[in-house]
């Protein structure tokens, strides 16, 4: 049976397998090697995450642990209270609470599985406003940037606290010349270039936990260890 | 616990989730429906596939039946036999009778799964040649757009014999004008439309079969059905 790896988090996991994106990404890389499952809920916050956790990740399943689950919120949770979607704000206290909470959850489940925290992206506060699905009328970001590294820092204390890793895209991005329009498609979601900041710095923290091409066992035989001259002999182990 | 997509077959099946790859297309698709699982290995015939196909789909997996399997071999049992990588190929009589005995095998395990027969693609043998992974001096190519057809043909009768459907891809990438480069990347492998060819008759099997998103239950409640007033409402049932 192929170990899984779990993508839990809000619409930048949910549409991680379009093209591009860091979801396929791994999956194409880990082809013969892993099953990467998707497991991203557009719009969501922590608050939500923690209330349908037990649907997401069942007990019934629970004796198949995966290697590795992403866990990747924030985005929805810095929203701005008193702008439009504010009803997706989650206070800043509230959100680190919540990550400790998802994080004992998995691993009361799961103690052996690598959980891998990612803080939500930078913000483009300026691509926000052009944004045609946000009827803002405010001329206010709903997001900014400012709040969203705030999320970001608790996200990292979170991981801190329980000894699991973090990615810290939110500083990570902005270290990419350009990124509001580079690794940003809409100030909030990824481009090609932003996904694969995402897909190289996971690949990098499974790689920290013992999870790599070298270290999973290839899904059957590989093209280059069957013989031309017998073929079916690498079959019959 | 989402229903499974699983996709069977050889190298085109592997890489179906690089970028613009149609098994990462379905699985964008299905996002919040199914999970669309990668059971692709380069090289591999059916014969191959035969040998396999109990690690490939274990029986104690069995209890969870996929919603559909998609069986994507012929590419590689019509290699020309004394040509270039002869020793993947199988005869074409035993080709049909090894897709008869992995629909049969997947039928009595898993009697109502939608099983979908794809063809192999045409050959553009000009493309052929110029493969720098196949290290072939006699000018010949070693697959034929011909011996391709003929494995297509057989691959239809395998599936009408057991009631099953079939994408005869042979024939509708050979539809699109300069299928050649539009659709295959190196002769054999699929372009990023070739790859559009295949997911666009694969959603059209699955939907034939009930299996859409208008009929696979969202797992957990979508944006659009989130009350802004009364967010948590919505996840307490």
């Amino acid at each position: 049976m192929r170990p899984k790896i779990y993508l839990f988090g809000d619409s930048i996991t949910e549409e991680s397998f379009s093209p591009g994106g860091w979801g396929s990404s791994l999956a194409h890389h880990f082809a013969r090697t892993a099953d990467v499952v998707l497991r991203g809920y557009s719009g969501y916050n922590t608050r939500w995450a923690l209330k349908v956790k037990e649907r997401v990740f069942p007990e019934a399943e629970s004796g198949d642990a995966p290697v590795a689950v992403t866990v990747f919120f924030g985005a929805n949770d810095a929203v701005i209270p008193d702008r439009c979607g504010g009803f997706q704000h989650v206070p800043l206290d509230e959100y680190k609470q919540n990550l400790l909470d998802i994080i004992a959850f998995l691993k009361k489940q799961w103690p052996s599985t690598r959980i891998i925290l990612i803080t939500p992206p930078p913000i483009d506060e300026a691509a926000r406003l052009l944004d045609p699905y946000i009827n803002n009328l405010s001329g206010l970001p709903e997001r900014t940037n400012e709040s969203a590294g705030r999320y970001a820092k608790q996200c990292l204390a979170a991981a801190a606290e329980c000894g699991v890793p973090a990615i810290d895209l939110w500083t990570k991005m902005q270290q990419s010349p350009g990124w509001q329009k580079a690794c940003l498609r809409d100030g909030l979601h990824l481009t090609e270039n932003g996904n694969k900041v995402v897909f190289e710095e996971v690949i990098g923290q499974l790689r920290e936990g013992g999870i790599s091409l070298e270290t999973l066992p290839a899904d059957l035989p590989l093209w280059a260890e069957i013989d031309p001259n017998d073929p079916l002999k690498c079959f019959e182990k």
